[in-house]
């Protein structure tokens, strides 16, 4: 991790090369480099204390001058019990992932002594531009490292002292294991940003992780491709058949259970014929809780006519942009859905759930959004129209997480629509190679009157062990149940 | 199919709004369009061909006027043999091809009642900028179709006549099938591209199918991501150690059978050790095909001595930009590869292998890229090594093609480092959302003292009749042998 005075141009070319090594080693030998840099930031935790305290200090001082909020330096404090050790295990829980890279995905016979394989491969060169969190440089040198990418960061300014001692730490742990330690590459100063976002030809990917300002930024001024979301405005439709119990239970989780969570629910969508009978019920649970509801005319009748007087001050008028606002906080839009006339076929109408599914597509983020009915038609047909990253039937929208899916890890959560979309694991900073092993076959024999293509798919992995025919599926068939019986 | 003087951002909104009416339809519904336009532009020939000449005179006046070549005059005639029934076929194969959309690709229990799928869908709307061949339009509609996305089509403006009566045609052959009109929009005049380009927000691919310079004008030019390669710079990389009439086969199909091609090579590296055993033959035989030859010292030194005299003319000296030129002509840089000092470890050396791998990373388009070489621990070293969509050993660059890969068709070949990579298929038009269905559970249930997450992988399709374990690997193991002792 180099803290020279390096231009981004040297910073990005280093990185490069540095990369190309890094893609050549073992499983063994970056898992070992993610090993030593555990091991040296547990031996050099005192090192880093003792440099987040000024971080702290000047965090402080700019808090008692209102220029930052009480929660940022809360957010900085890496002497929070627990705090440290968590960023030290996450660095061995990483580690300890499969290895996304050098996998084989598919294997076609094109020829006699030809054959076509899909291979995992790193993606090359990160940029990863942060907020001010400090422990997030360990987790992310670690998803670098493991999936084979260099990695260019970039930290907030808030926690430049942390970043300092964490990356020196780091570096002088990757001298001693076979990763080049140009491929961590620690920038400083905030005014190379702009220059290492035009530098596409040393650049593969960018991610941003942080608010939408941030995003926004990078997305409007780099050609690299960037990875990630700017918005999460996440809505749930509630149909009049859901269980008034599970409604409860499912919004107030979305709403209330993280509000500043890009997955916290921001628009409800309610069926007209729901707005008397399990709306009332949603809104006092909400209203408990502290959430100001924002309601269309039809919403508020309702609820005006159904609630304590002392609820009222949280009930507002919906304006027309609070339905195109991430509130981040415990406030939710609510909106009435009724048939609508459809914008493209005169004299025909689109039906509740239509009218729900274009708005969704219209206002939504297209992170993830939720249906909450019994019909299981009626929540197929919105998951097949709902164009999201994520869309789900009877619950919460805070489902949306790398974690709770199961990969162990999250590198972000992606609205884009190419790559990787919904919560990113370590395989989203993967791409593949096509290789072809021959022995001197070449494009002209093939074709009218030459050599047939055999274009035969091979077995890749576990699949050597499927059952190829009906008689191979009855003989395990038969193998299961004999098993079971004993 | 639009023929109306909708600005481009109606363009785009109406294209957004049919891509979300086409992403719900079935397979049968789909390939009902394509049977139909198929139908329609067989029954369509006299009315496509009447419009095709007129294109034609207009081409070969400009062609006259030195405004245009004969060869691009030739690339507008529909009428040639076959080549309007080739095109009809096309959309029949594209039909018949696997439904690439709503394929569940993943699924996790992640509790009881709690499952989570991932499953593949349209992009959603493309935008696809083709240069002068007319039938390309067909061939684009059918993959945009097939893989359930709206797509905006430009093509070159010496085929718009025979645009007009394609899409016509087309036009009228949706009105009778389920899938909107306004899925496929033709836009006529250039000058809309540059609007176009800015509707990130309606348009979430865009696919340049042409030179360089139009490549590289959309890459410069959008925010929307592009799929495709600028240039293709493809090496071979030639050891001493392979067989001279292999060496000659691979090479000479390389650079003879398409010159033209993206897949031909343009640099052929020697190991020093090769210049006087392999490389003579390898000349010889590109000699007499016509090739031109431009050498560096070594290379043109080893040759002059070894050639008969009338061949010189083709032999020429490098300069430093032929390693960095797409030729797309019967013109071969040749570089000699001998041992370097390293750049980044003070007193230590590359080895050839090294070197070569360094200046295809630095000077390859990272599109093919082949070592020949009967050595397979040198080729896998290579191949691990080289950054590029498809990297082969001993065989031909011109292999890398969508139809040799067994993918039916080809929508393109990728040099991006996301998303698709080399020929990209069908599939390359897809991504995937993740849908979740449960009943009512919510994100605070779990966690520390909560209920624990099963994350339990499940079978996809096939997967099903995988053995699960080694007794069940033996037991299908056994069943094999007992039907081939039969």
């Amino acid at each position: 991790m180099s803290l020279t005075n390096a231009t981004p141009l040297e910073v990005a070319q280093a990185a490069r090369l540095g990369s190309r090594k890094l893609a050549v080693l073992s499983t063994k030998e970056r898992n070992a480099a993610l090993t030593a840099i555990h091991k040296a930031l547990a031996e050099g935790k005192d090192e880093v204390l003792a440099a987040n305290v000024k971080d702290l200090e000047a965090a402080e001082k700019a808090a008692a001058d209102g220029k930052l909020s009480q929660s940022l330096v809360k957010r900085l404090d890496l002497g929070k019990k627990g705090k440290y050790e968590d960023m030290l295990q996450g660095i061995l829980d990483v580690r300890d992932l499969e290895d996304p890279i050098n996998k084989i995905t598919a294997r076609t016979l094109l020829d006699t002594d030809l054959t076509l394989e899909r291979v995992t491969c790193p993606i090359g060169v990160l940029l990863i531009i942060f907020e001010a969190r400090p422990e997030v440089i360990a987790n992310i040198s670690a998803l670098a490292l493991k999936s084979g990418n260099a990695a260019i960061l970039k930290g907030g300014k808030e926690s430049v002292f942390s970043f300092q001692a964490i990356s020196r730490i780091i570096s002088r742990a990757l001298s001693t294991t076979a990763v080049p330690s140009d491929c961590l590459q620690l920038v400083e100063t905030h005014d190379v940003i702009k220059d290492l976002l035009m530098l596409d030809q040393y650049i593969d990917l960018c991610i941003p992780r942080g608010g939408n300002k941030l995003v926004r930024t990078v997305k409007d001024n780099t050609a690299i491709p960037v990875l990630g979301h700017a918005d999460g405005i996440c809505c749930i439709y509630l149909r009049a058949d859901c269980a008034v119990d599970m409604a409860v239970k499912v919004i107030v989780d979305a709403k209330c259970s993280y509000p500043a969570g890009c997955n916290a629910v921001e628009q409800l969508l309610v069926d007209e014929d729901a707005l008397s009978t399990v709306l009332p019920a949603v809104a006092t649970a909400l209203l408990e809780k502290g959430v100001t509801l924002c309601c269309d005319e039809p919403s508020l009748s309702a609820l005006k006519g159904k609630l304590d007087q002392h609820s009222i001050p949280l009930l507002q008028e919906a304006t027309e942009e609070d339905y195109s606002t991430e509130f981040l906080d415990l406030k939710l839009a609510i909106k009435t859905i009724r048939p609508t006339p459809s914008s493209t076929s005169p004299n025909t109408e689109l039906s509740p759930l239509e009218t729900a599914i274009t708005h969704i597509n219209t206002h939504s983020s297209h992170h993830t959004d939720c249906i909450l009915t019994t019909s299981a038609s009626t929540a197929e047909a919105f998951i097949a129209g709902v164009d999201s990253s994520s869309v789900y039937w009877n619950t919460s929208t805070r489902m949306a997480d790398g974690q709770r899916y199961g990969f162990g890890t999250e590198v972000g959560i992606s609205t884009n629509k190419i790559h990787s979309r919904g919560p990113v694991g370590l395989d989203g900073l993967t791409i593949y190679k096509w290789v072809i092993r021959g022995n001197g076959q070449v494009s002209a024999e093939y074709g009218a009157g030459g050599k047939q293509w055999k274009h035969e798919k091979l077995a890749v992995g576990d699949e050597e062990w499927t059952a190829r025919n009906e008689e191979e599926r009855e003989a395990l068939r038969k193998f299961r149940e004999g098993k079971k019986a004993e």
